[in-house]
């Protein structure tokens, strides 16, 4: 039925397609349904704290008996300077923001995740099928997860983070693009450098790692599948695409950009956490931006920006969420998950019967 | 034989593959030896005053009946601001330079290229088959081109400019990623907003225009042929790929300097022609970028850095050359035409029938 089975029986499942942990926009009914139609599901818990985390498990597991997969941000993201502050225009454009909501004071920089040693512990007590990790994986948590048999994916946005994170013991890679939204997974360079297409990516990824690829950035459909293939990669890891589907955890006011953006309106920013992320051009992103000013670092700015998107939660307003998206996202479709399972399947096998038959 | 036959028919080739028209690198020789491997070879004329251009192409019908391209930049590409100088830093720099390289005065901001219509009017008169068309085509061109039954293709570099080409009258649309090495294409926005990789570009692009689509960027082998036709497309454009080929001409540094890049080693930069291009980082490119100054409009930042690539290609100095490449540039291969067209055509057909029989 596909091409290539090395991630299909690596990680015991019949599609090569993984949904995205995508924080904050996944939940346990998303993950099981992907899951339940053959993918793999994927749960994004950077910001989950351990307590609640499990109970996310325990409901994925009510739904489904499938393997999914948890993504945690690596553990060396908790490091960073406790003492760092917002510099004098930044400090004056937030305060402004606070004022204009209502809010109270800007928050003070602190540790939004984790703590990623405990996370773990959770995963691993509840023997969760899956582990990805973004930032890069350090050997440790690999052999931690290993040993309790769980499989571990990691994102390399270079062919020399593809083959460190072979070092490290990873059991597949996912290569991902510039395309791709959400946080850029670059932990080896300056991200700018790593900003390397899909298709010049994944090929040079798979000719590096003996490992199966899988290729992420772009991939929106059944044409985005076979291309992927084509390219020498075992599978694909969707995000943007599966944010159209209803069963996501996307704001009504994200939903409506996402339907009406075009690739060129999308951008990578550090404004809203510290570490660059490809996400739809709002008014935070554009007049923090025009600051020209440093910004904090990873997580600090994510936790002085944190009450602004609380508010923009509350009052539907685009223009302070982090609306994150791909460049695919003019291909984006609202559908019923299990609809849009069946379509990219369907469509993945009568696309590669058609090359076939030329 | 091939899946799609739009491209293959409507340029009269036997394989929907064409080699980029890389002005500077490309030749008679290269160009006719493509078209008589069935493909479609380019010439890149843009710098190539209009008795040299006619030469040219009788050189190229010498070699081949089959059909070939000739490509210009775009006639508003002439205009700039001829009273427009270098900066003060930028000034200072490009003055040592010439001290430490004993080269004479730097050369006062002129224009490069063109006239763009006696360009056209050889093509036209010497009845080049198919013409394509960079930063943009305007219509009066495409239908002096088409009068004497040329076609016409021109690079887009998000689906707005691939609307705005097919209105224009252009015959196939070459969807340019951000993957590609040499110019962009970009003529409608900033071009940071239009770096969107092949993967997103493509099927985005075929969605919104009637015309055939050709891919552009990263693709470097059978691997991404057949990926850009299952995205869609009904055709690739490679150029970096054929840069290895030993009849292109291409300096000795810039070949050694293509055998040893990764992807990561391109980047984009204005700092050679005062439009964005990607190439391997260089001396003259880090230093150039690094005087943090707003560097000479299009072509005036060419003319001014014209002596210090002459005297880079005397020399043999990667430093100083324009060493174009794509973020493919790690998949590079070293061999004759004939052997790559070859196997690249052997190879597609493999991989189309493995993807079609599982």
């Amino acid at each position: 039925m596909w091409p290539d089975r090395k991630l299909t029986q690596l990680l015991g499942i019949e599609h090569p397609i993984i949904q995205a942990p995508m924080a904050g926009a996944t939940n346990p009914v998303i993950v099981a349904a992907v899951s339940n139609a053959g993918g793999l599901g994927s749960f994004g818990a950077a910001g989950t704290p351990p307590k609640k985390l499990r109970e996310t498990v325990w409901a994925i597991q009510e739904r489904t008996s499938k393997p999914f997969n948890i993504n945690l941000f690596a553990a060396h993201t908790e490091d960073f300077d406790r003492n760092a502050r917002p510099g004098p225009r930044l400090a004056e454009q937030l305060t402004a923001y606070h004022a204009e909501f209502g809010l109270g004071d800007v928050p003070v920089p602190g540790p939004m995740f984790g703590p990623f040693d405990e996370q773990l512990d959770v995963l691993i007590e509840e023997k969760v099928p899956v582990i990805s990790f973004h930032f890069g994986a350090d050997v440790a948590a690999v052999e931690r997860a290993h040993a309790d048999g769980a499989k571990v994916l990691c994102s390399a946005t270079t062919v020399d983070e593809a083959k460190t994170l072979e070092q490290a013991g990873v059991d597949a890679v996912i290569a991902q693009g510039g395309e791709a939204g959400g946080h850029r997974g670059t932990f080896s360079i300056d991200y700018e450098r790593a900003l390397i297409g899909t298709m010049a990516l994944v090929p040079q990824v798979v000719d590096a790692v003996s490992v199966p690829v899988i290729a992420a950035g772009g991939i929106m459909d059944a044409r985005g599948i076979v291309a992927s293939l084509a390219l020498g990669a075992s599978g694909v890891q969707m995000g943007t695409a599966f944010l159209g589907c209803v069963e996501m955890s996307v704001l009504d006011a994200w939903r409506s950009s996402l339907g009406s953006a075009a690739a060129e309106d999308t951008k990578i920013t550090k404004a809203v956490s510290g570490r660059p992320a490809r996400a739809i051009r709002n008014r935070y992103i554009e007049e923090v931006e025009a600051l020209g000013e440093q910004l904090l670092p990873y997580p600090a700015q994510y936790s002085v920006s944190r009450d602004l998107r609380k508010s923009a939660a509350e009052r539907d307003d685009s223009g302070f969420m982090s609306m994150w998206a791909g460049q695919g996202v003019g291909l984006i479709r609202n559908q019923p998950v299990d609809e849009f399972m069946r379509e990219i399947i369907e469509s993945s096998q009568k696309l590669l019967g058609q090359l076939g038959s030329s």
